[in-house]
């Protein structure tokens, strides 16, 4: 998906969010914008909102010498999420449809998305879990996302956020997780998920991880590593949890499965949905059709 | 005062809103946008919010040739205000204490800006005017502003938005109109008052209306043409209408009553007041003293 004029404020407050979580000085926080604007200024906008996305946190780290910033706020959703795993995991047990449950947990999950909106807090988290087990859902790509799953041999999982994959656990756990490989990113880039996060919630105990080699807050097959683009390629079904691995594979040609919430006005809009809204689609399904 | 980095992904998309009423050519989109951004990557951020808009939107004109984007929606809003006008005069009438309510209604009117919100429409006036009534509102600054109107010979009130001068001349109608004079800005820039705009309302018939020579959403004396700065100078009360005028006099040495609500986090932050409150505050009071 290529980026739009709206994405520009947007960015721009992101990259705002950034630096003030790494330092308060003001000088500093006037030459990252400064060299963002300046970034913007010439950029190609049929690059995804992620692969611009990439180029303004390198910015941000290489001024600030900062390579985490969301280091900790990673850490607190990951233990925010393990304490509500056990309760959850009962609740899709004792789900009439379990995969159905964990379908909705896991697109709820994607509100702990620090690049979209940084003041998404833990009341905002809870909401959304509970408003998700009724929200409407498109039922039809659920049963055939299940069928999926069933006969897939090698199904590649690609995650989004910290926190957020406690989440994708109550799915992968419903999944036939010898077939499962879930993949991460491969160095820190907003809240999005490390292998270190895929380790603390447990998930290197339940599946085999990898990660991709890249530092875009999306899936941008051409800075992946080799390993990973084979893995990638070698996949019968991919499955793609959020917004940025939506921006950065909608147009591949693979058997994709996308889960995700819009959060921002523009994708809402790409995508013909309401701003929020629990999206489960496969790639060529009707979505994909009406564009 | 001076801009902060939040103004910069506000001011793009107050961009964005103006040429997109322009036209639907993204090329021209873009045009505008880069030019924009080129401008932020160098400006100074001691300018005003105002004085940076100004330099933005003859950007704007200068790549569109349009000069004044937002006419139809000034006359809708005048026309709008025009059919509330009979009943809320008859409302401050009635009032026992018809200035109080007049100044309330006046601040109420601030909401009709395109600058801080392209989504205003009628159902947010309406609210905003029937809160207006009752929200808390400084009584004594009220007070102090009968009083000061009372003394003051020569008062100088600075107008804001289209639309809003008619609830301006619910107010201006309880003070001694000889003493007052109007001024509006001296040429288009967003939904800024022009003499038209006062010519439309019957403010023209009211009170002597003059125009500031700018193109500026706020009042910066040095851009001012000279006629405006000796009337500036000359009178001894200013009555500053919204934020624009806010944001461009706060530190003018004058006695000066600023009038306005806060409809932007920058600015709620920098007041230490809530978003969208209502506010009457005389240069030099308490507002300032905390500063």
């Amino acid at each position: 998906m290529r980026t739009y004029f709206d994405c520009i404020p947007c960015a721009i407050r992101q990259v705002l969010d950034s630096v003030r979580m790494i330092t308060d000085d003001e000088t500093v926080h006037e030459q990252v914008v400064r060299a963002v604007l300046g970034l913007w200024e010439d950029i190609d906008m049929r690059l995804s909102p992620p692969a611009i996305a990439q180029q303004v946190h390198r910015i941000v780290r290489k001024i600030t010498g900062v390579s985490d910033p969301y280091r900790e706020v990673k850490d607190r959703y990951n233990r925010l999420a393990l304490e509500m795993y056990p309760e959850l995991k009962e609740k899709v047990a004792a789900s009439p449809d379990p995969v159905e449950t964990a379908i909705r947990l896991a697109i709820a999950g994607n509100i702990i998305d620090f690049g979209v909106n940084a003041t998404v807090d833990e009341g905002m988290v809870a909401e959304t879990i509970s408003r998700s087990l009724t929200d409407p859902l498109d039922l039809e790509a659920v049963r055939d996302f299940k069928e999926a799953i069933g006969q897939a041999q090698d199904i590649l999982y690609l995650a989004d956020n910290a926190g957020e994959i406690v989440f994708d656990r109550l799915l992968i756990e419903q999944m036939p997780v010898e077939n499962v490989t879930l993949a991460v990113r491969g160095a820190p880039i907003l809240n999005d998920v490390l292998l270190a996060d895929a380790e603390a919630v447990g998930l290197t105990d339940l599946v085999v991880v990898i990660d991709n080699g890249a530092d875009a807050p999306g899936t941008i097959l051409e800075l992946c590593s080799e390993p990973f683009r084979e893995r990638f390629e070698q996949a019968d079904l991919i499955i793609s949890k959020g917004q940025g691995n939506f921006e950065t594979l909608n147009d591949c040609d693979k058997d994709i499965f996308f889960l995700l919430r819009p959060k921002c006005a523009v994708l809402a809009r790409y995508l013909n949905r309401e701003l929020g809204c629990q999206i489960v689609v496969r790639r060529g399904g009707e979505l994909f059709a009406s564009r």
